[in-house]
């Protein structure tokens, strides 16, 4: 089956730069990662949306998610959205506002610490992301740490570096 | 929430021995690889049954999983049972008959190579697993390579190296 | 043998904070990669001495890397420093100065990249300046990406991102 | 500078079968886990000539290898011999008995588990072999393990499961 991945950047897909020494959104490297897994029953499609730090995303950028997502629903496809993890349930509700009768689930993941840095939690969330869209029922989620929450009910704990579920 | 994750060996488990140039079921390995894992929101609690090439496992030993299943139903929480996938199917069916009604959800999974080696499927399917138990309804499943199989529809292929789906 | 590893910071030994998303000399990690190796013959002594990038580092700091190497000199051990590359040159040549007379080699050595980020040369080049510990002849020089310099004849370029010979 | 390798299989090059869950010399691999190595300086030209087990090398093998070296010595490049650990000192002084007068460094290397295995000494020992090789006299040698030894005075532990000096 074919599942959707737009990538709009956040700390899942940050890289180290030798020249600065600094974490940031230069290159797309989710590709590079899911290589690593094996996905023999899925035909997962790259949508490189943009690659910015998510406490930079604008309403604009949001809009621009939504136009991406509208586009691939008549697919009836899964997507997954990987996202920084600080605005991602503001942009997960502004997707919630715009999609009406969803027909697939839409993920949204990031992660605390890059792809590929020791101790990283991003291949796990990726991983567990893939597979929960092929088992929750449509709507919108985010999925980390080994814990799926509906949108409506979730908001990052900045202290506890994760997403906690909120009534 | 509680999961139980019962060992029973196959090639998940494996390690390589230095001393014979073997790989084979000599030592748990399972509780470190989860440690690799972020789980804020589950206490697993290994049990560690047995350890064996499942190509090597008796009925006498399925039903010591049936035992060890029977005894952690009445806890209510999700069960996983890593299994070596060649006999994993035949393992699941006959948890299938001697368990009726059941009102958690039973994943078995494994690997086509051993935890910790070069391209091996095994922290891929555990990840996948954990969360499958979080979001499936109760009954006994394969959960590998972003799939869930319920048990009465799967078998292994063995020259695909994975499981496939049967009718 | 004994063989004295005295650490200052720099880039090989930097983590990624999740808190604020910045690589930096906060903990000490060079321990924890070293026991990746076997040193089956090596009895190594971390010496932390601090923990800094090495564009910070003072005179006064220079000083005090020169008093912790000339308490360590008469146990005619060798030594590795770990350093960060932008001024490890600088560093070097000042301890050339301040240490007459050597009787073991003394090298330094740093990485690119933090030890244990993707693509990072921190391990390769902490196993390539154990093993030349053991084998130059005494002196102080400069260790990384399979090339021993001398100290008089090195410089870093960073626009190649790494060190060359100078004549 | 140029560096050759000569690969002749050996538990270092071993890779796992998921069809027949042995560890065997099926594939070269070398040359894959060179890559993960920043050699700006060094030219490393494979040359792979066998894919044996040790254990089944014979004089007629060694004889090839040897023949391989008389080749590549009018380079005047130093060569690094890939070998299992079982019978690498016999290879080597073979070596030693039918090359007379060399004037580069012949390190021989192998490891206790293979490349990509969780806790190989397998990349270590490669990185040391080729950093020594710049640094050390002509000669044959074995390097494993942060020592080297010269090919008259060492012998494997099989107890210890490492190389110990003879005398």
């Amino acid at each position: 089956m074919v599942i959707y991945v737009v990538t709009t950047g956040g700390t899942i897909e940050k890289v180290y730069s030798e020249k600065t020494g600094e974490v940031t959104n230069l290159d797309n490297k989710i590709d590079r990662y899911l290589k690593l897994l094996r996905l023999p029953d899925s035909d997962v499609k790259i949508v490189p949306l943009m690659n910015i730090d998510s406490l930079k995303m604008t309403d604009s950028d949001r809009a621009a998610i939504v136009e991406s997502v509208k586009k691939l629903l008549p697919e009836k496809a899964p997507i997954l959205i990987t996202h920084g993890t600080d605005t991602m349930v503001e942009t997960g509700l502004y997707l919630q506002r715009a999609l009406r009768k969803l027909e697939v689930p839409i993920v949204m993941t990031g992660a605390m610490a890059p792809l590929g840095f020791e101790g990283s939690d991003a291949l796990q969330n990726l991983t567990e992301s893939l597979i929960a869209l092929r088992i929750i029922a449509p709507g919108i989620y985010v999925v980390s740490h080994n814990q799926v929450f509906p949108i409506s009910n979730v908001r990052k704990d900045k202290t506890l570096g994760r997403f906690v579920r909120i009534t």
